[in-house]
């Protein structure tokens, strides 16, 4: 797999910048996202280049996939494709030829070999392409003793209201940019590219706010909730709480991936008062500090007790039941909004497109669930209406592929 | 109507800015927008405060409304309502009332009165909320004398695949932004507070680039043509081509909005080759220019032969069928691009909201649409399935509300 000959001057610098780093190993990767972004402190008193936002490349080569540990990018797409009863091992591996070439391209701001809109592959705007494995593809490929055991549907819970036209999928690409148009290509591409191998299964497409709207701040999603406060940090727990750290090369720098579609309810949720609502989140719902803290990131205190003698922090909160301290049980959630057309009646088709990025799902993300479903207060306004698992396999160097060492 | 008293700072000084120049009048509401917007040369080297993408604000009040000549923003909802049996002309007084009390709070970043959400509300994002009445708000009223007689169901074409889900509507909200959380949100508040008067007809979600993505340049479509090249310019033919500029008041400073959905089908055209594609655009696909030309904006020469003695430009073309000479006769082209989920065998949900405005439907849409129907070659690959006409009443001034020369 060969290079573009005459790639443009600010991803080709950036290109061999992310490159070398990436190839000094896993410990490099984190440093390589961050030497391919523009810092807020690189350009006088918080300014950065018009134009910016289109040509800023994330690196696709290195030893772990992009779009994990990457700074979230405005729009997301999540796509689930279902394969073909044809597609075997043999046959996998030349889709994932194929897809890891056209996503090395166009992630670095070149059009596709095959691309019939080359004029829309020339902007990246941090564009990633994550691959995950989901069961069915290990089945395919004859190889289901490698299959990461959580890796599997996960078990039920009270509170799901699962629908199939968005659960389960053999193979996930999430396609992610600071544009949406970069990301619509990027769809057809690779949509088009995976026709003889599978079907699409379902879609998701998401957002978040715009790359320059608040940098630096914890996103909302459409209760108003700051959402993603407690996500582990780049470069410390972050580590340890998503990388799969040893065993044999194709689990080594992987990852797992949980999607799930939640249906947030607008209408009852804006019923709700103020103060309810704040003891529903356990949050400030302005600062998104912990009721017994000032600001954001304060550790919140479960044992503090109000007048009343009940704790300030209710025990149904949704912090409470998310809550974890040891960082090795963290996820990395690295959500989207959803918001479609609304009913006649003007009720909103709106939620999140959960996604969480965790070593391990059974020791991670489950024990986690399982407190929420049976007793998150937040439970009440939303339901799960979709959901899948998928193994996010290593990444590979310059002339690789993704999957080569599972199948290759 | 009063003004919030503690508008954050930024906001404050662009709408004193923007209010000031738009009492002044008319002509002033060019330079009111221009004020409100960075330029590219304002800030050093072509560099711009990180945060502006979500602070920058639009004003909301003035002779014309905004979101017409307003540079287009990244996410464009058009919703499209149909009154309720009893809402006449009194009830549509207080619903525009509180519209247009929404739409001047959140445009400035200020949330609506009756916000759930209101940490939403407070990054406008250039926010514009634009009001377009369709024939039967007049009728209800019982104003059909005062409906401008281009404001009605356009007659059928040849090439019509209208869909009544995407067509027709009593009123409209264009409602964009460069941030699609903030047009999710005043899209959820606009829609709330229109719910005694009238149910959702049809709601059409669409994308332009990213603020910041490509500054200064043309948009492409999903087919991968530059879109928009031969706009009227701002301050010059705009200027006529836009606006009615006498009549009585609820004329003078409006325009009218053509939104037509085209389905285009990327599969078909991309079986075809890039010197067809060409051929049926007029214009190369990679710089815009016209055959005829080197750059995208070189007026098309279309009585040049080639050493076939055949026009270089041939006359089924896209550019040959849809141009105007006299700046009259144009129309300003305002369109987002569209693309849902796929089919499970991976075809394309993708096509444009093609919006227009223009003075005068009859006279300056209609000939131009006429001539694409009857010969554009482009149709082979595009298919109008959508399609609804309004009047874009006058702007108002600060303490009124849009309709008001109309329905007061």
């Amino acid at each position: 797999m060969s290079r573009a000959t005459t790639p443009r001057p600010v991803s080709r610098r950036r290109l061999l910048t992310g490159g070398a780093l990436a190839a000094g190993g896993a410990l490099a990767v984190g440093a390589a996202v961050a030497a391919t972004r523009p810092e807020p402190g690189a350009h006088p008193a918080g300014m950065m280049p018009a134009g910016e936002v289109g040509e800023a490349v994330e690196p696709f080569h290195g030893a772990r996939q992009a779009g994990v540990a990457t700074e979230p990018q405005a729009h997301g797409a999540f796509v689930a494709f279902t394969l073909k009863p044809g597609t075997d091992r043999a046959a996998l591996g030349r889709m994932l030829r194929l897809l890891s070439d056209d996503a090395a391209r166009l992630t670095q701001g070149r059009p596709a070999l095959a691309d019939t809109e080359p004029e829309l592959g020339l902007l990246p705007a941090r564009l990633t392409v994550t691959f995950g494995f989901g069961p069915g593809l290990y089945a395919a490929a004859g190889l289901a003793d490698r299959r990461p055991p959580s890796v599997a549907d996960l078990p039920s819970f009270r509170i799901d209201r699962l629908q199939p036209r968005w659960s389960g999928g053999d193979l996930l690409l999430q396609i992610c940019a600071d544009d949406p148009l970069t990301v619509a290509h990027a769809q057809r591409v690779l949509v088009k590219d995976s026709r003889p191998f599978a079907t699409v299964r379902w879609v998701q497409q998401g957002f978040r706010r715009a790359a320059g709207a608040e940098p630096g701040r914890t996103q909302r999603n459409l209760f108003g909730q700051l959402d993603g406060t407690a996500n582990p940090k780049p470069g410390g727990s972050l580590e340890t709480a998503v990388w799969v750290t040893d065993g044999p090369a194709w689990l080594r720098d992987s990852t797992t991936l949980v999607v799930r579609r939640i249906s947030m309810n607008l209408e009852t949720w804006d019923l709700l008062g103020r103060t309810d609502r704040e003891l529903a989140v356990g949050r400030r719902l302005d600062t998104g500090a912990p009721l017994t803290g000032t600001t954001e990131h304060d550790q919140p205190d479960f044992a503090a007790t109000g007048p009343d003698g009940l704790t300030v922090i209710p025990d149904f909160s949704h912090l409470t039941r998310a809550h974890v301290t040891d960082d090795r049980y963290k996820i990395h959630r690295r959500p989207y909004n959803y918001d479609g057309a609304p009913t006649p009646e003007g009720h909103a088709d709106a939620g999140l497109i959960f996604a969480s990025y965790q070593a391990d799902v059974t020791r991670q993300f489950l024990p986690i669930q399982q407190r929420l479903a049976e007793r998150d207060l937040l439970n009440e306004w939303t339901a799960p209406i979709g959901s899948a698992v998928f193994a996010i396999p290593p990444g590979c160097p310059d002339g690789g592929w993704i999957g080569q060492q599972l199948l290759g």
